[in-house]
């Protein structure tokens, strides 16, 4: 099974660097970067420089692709480039997954239009414009369109698309060997439950920036 | 506040990846991938290459390390390359951490004696080889030396770091930031819940090399 990670400048790497560990132990799976020119691509933070293996070009038609999410994303949703590869690659895949704001990069590719999907909490309304119906839950399946929430979703996701790909006692065995049995030291993972004045302050650029 | 990630050839990508999306937004971090050499670092998988942006030699001093885990951990625990940076690197740090087999690495240089510590699973009771007490919890703090469990163990453990350099509010954001609610699909992420005859096949080699 051939898998494209796909990444860009700006992209944030546990969106996809999760997925990569959880599917990367699929039987046969074949995995790569893939981003528009090969060779490093940095974060959102600029700590942090993965390598494309591969070009865009170089792998068409993915049995199985991951779009990352990061403050990148925006710039990408006016790239030809790699809209024409997302709508060309969906055209043939098994499964087109996302995690946190990557889902708005399959929406302007047109591909969510008339789906439930889900993305990154701060920015999940915006799917609406391009036609989607934004859902607030952790993991979105609607056919084979898999969209995963912010950032650290993304292991659920590849957990749960690991179990209908390789059965769920395969699914059980990576999730041991990657010991995934979370045990958050706080309380603040959704903004649900988070404390409000945190909510609000990401909401609107302080402290950090979402997109 | 400098903080490394030390990784070497087949390292485990998410040990330090979770750990570096949670810790570089630290008030004032600084973060560097660091490797023996600098340049791209592959994963176990083969399927990634992360860049070490320094050398061990040009970050000697960190005021926080992190040692990533993985298969390659074994080769890297008689590399007195690396063992010699840790002792020196420890000597000067505020804190000393690890994630999964990484603490193999500490312990092999002699960093755990009469510590309490932790490690993958798989790994766990190898620690006592070298003085250290295991101990299979999630996250294991003793004085300045925090060791985590398995792989996806490294996000609780950054949290829970951010939260004493930063204060809880500020661990609560970054945890609202990169939505870290998780929600596993199966319950399956401990020896202790995971079905057993899943345990013995890891512990015995079948279906993926835990080391």
């Amino acid at each position: 099974m051939q898998i494209a990670l796909v990444v860009y400048d700006r992209f944030t790497a546990l969106d996809v660097v999760g997925p990569y560990e959880i599917l990367g132990r699929l039987p046969d799976a074949q995995l790569a970067f893939v981003a528009e020119r090969p060779g490093p691509v940095r974060t959102d933070t600029g700590f942090l420089a993965v390598t494309a293996d591969r070009a865009l070009d170089e792998m068409p038609h993915p049995d199985l692709l991951v779009v990352s999410g990061g403050p990148g994303t925006r710039a990408q949703m006016e790239n030809p480039a790699l809209l024409d590869w997302l709508r060309a690659a969906d055209a043939a895949s098994t499964w087109t997954t996302s995690v946190c704001s990557g889902s708005l990069l399959l929406a302007a590719a047109g591909l969510l239009r008339g789906r439930r999907a889900t993305s990154h909490w701060g920015v999940l309304e915006t799917l609406a414009q391009f036609g989607a119906e934004p859902v607030g839950e952790r993991v979105v399946t609607d056919g084979k369109y898999v969209t995963a929430a912010g950032v650290s979703a993304g292991i659920d996701m590849a957990l749960t698309l690991t179990g209908r790909i390789a059965g769920d006692e395969h699914a059980q065995a990576v999730q041991l060997l990657t010991e995934y049995d979370p045990r958050p030291p706080y309380d603040a993972g959704s903004p649900d439950r988070a404390p409000a004045h945190l909510v609000e302050e990401l909401r609107t650029g302080g402290r950090f920036s979402l997109t």
